[in-house]
């Protein structure tokens, strides 16, 4: 008798949750099939009916990060009204969001596996929403900036505008590393207590009035 | 008979550049005493006259990175008349030593042993060498902002200071390894030409005119 499938998202739902904390607690390359089976009290058997393979755990990961993160970032982008704390309050989320699972974050910035490498795959679907959730992600991000700006009305045109928010992205991405970074300790002391004053720092030039192509441009 | 102690040095330095090839071709994980020794010609044997193991060529290889890296910023750190532009040189010459030879940057950012691991060992001395390289390395940067910031007439306080010097890197560091990343043709089209600009930006932080901690104890 087939499973009803409202039961068949819960168990999938509850494997993805115990995966996600295997690579919090151990990384990604010391979670199986095995272990994972082990942890959930199932036989491997069973979790493949679930799951055909580490690679659709990857692609489920992947997808329910940039979900959740998603999730956040719309609930908190308003872009009629999006002045300076407003923005700085969307860059602590980011921040916050990698921060605290810094694993999965780490994962989904050095993926395994590629989209293109589930292109002609049975887990092409399912590779095709990973796309779309992460190209959320950026959109969100690019209006964000464009919003901020556009409310302290700096003008910028679209190159800017990918400059200014490769740029935060950038940042942010080094701030998150270093933060995690085993050789923080030889660096300094407190590493955590500069993380608001680095986060503004950011956003100070994310929202900078001069066009930096512009200025660039004078100087050569 | 004992060789003259001059051919050892040069035996050693051949076999620390064959070293940072293979780095950079293969990567860290794939170099082994054995495959080491081959590409040189050389017998097992032999090669562990020159270095007992693997942990000691990557101390040697550690100190060489930033020995290099030293040499050619304080080429350039003239701290009397540091202008702008002449930071923006500084920044470039970081930039690059590190992306042209990433394998080797990623090493030392991701040091698969810390200092503290030769403490008590017989390789303490060449650990006490590694970092102090790397602690020139990072007072060459300060030393750097503080003279530009200076020079621009820019006060600031140790901790300001700091916080400057940290962004630096967080942002030359996120920017790299961007770059070198596998999900970078998602994101951009042509990522190498966005990073003058992306230095350009980097660099106004840094010598930003007001103090970002004075801002920040204002808003909150």
């Amino acid at each position: 008798m087939a499973r009803p499938r409202r039961n068949i998202e819960l168990v999938r739902q509850k494997i993805l949750e115990e995966a996600k904390a295997t690579i919090l607690e151990l990384g990604w390359e010391s979670l199986t099939m095995v272990t994972l089976a082990k942890r959930l009290n199932m036989s491997v058997g069973n979790l493949y009916k679930f799951f055909d393979s580490k690679d659709e755990l990857f692609l489920a990961i992947f997808t329910d990060f940039h979900a959740g993160l998603n999730q956040q970032l719309q609930d908190h982008l308003h872009e009629e009204s999006l002045d300076e704390p407003h923005l700085g309050k969307l860059i602590d989320i980011y921040f916050h969001y990698a921060n605290s699972q810094f694993h999965l974050y780490e994962l989904v910035m050095h993926p395994p596996i590629l989209y293109k490498d589930f292109v002609d795959t049975p887990l092409q679907p399912m590779a095709e929403d990973m796309r779309k959730e992460t190209l959320r992600t950026m959109d969100l991000g690019k209006r964000a900036v464009a919003g901020a700006l556009r409310q302290k009305g700096v003008q910028v045109d679209e190159r800017e505008l990918v400059a200014r928010f490769v740029y935060f992205f950038n940042s942010v991405h080094g701030l998150l590393l270093t933060m995690h970074s085993r050789i923080m300790p030889y660096i300094l002391f407190e590493p955590d207590a500069m993380i608001p004053l680095q986060l503004a720092m950011i956003q100070k030039i994310v929202l900078s009035s001069a066009p930096f192509s512009q200025e660039l441009a004078a100087q050569s």
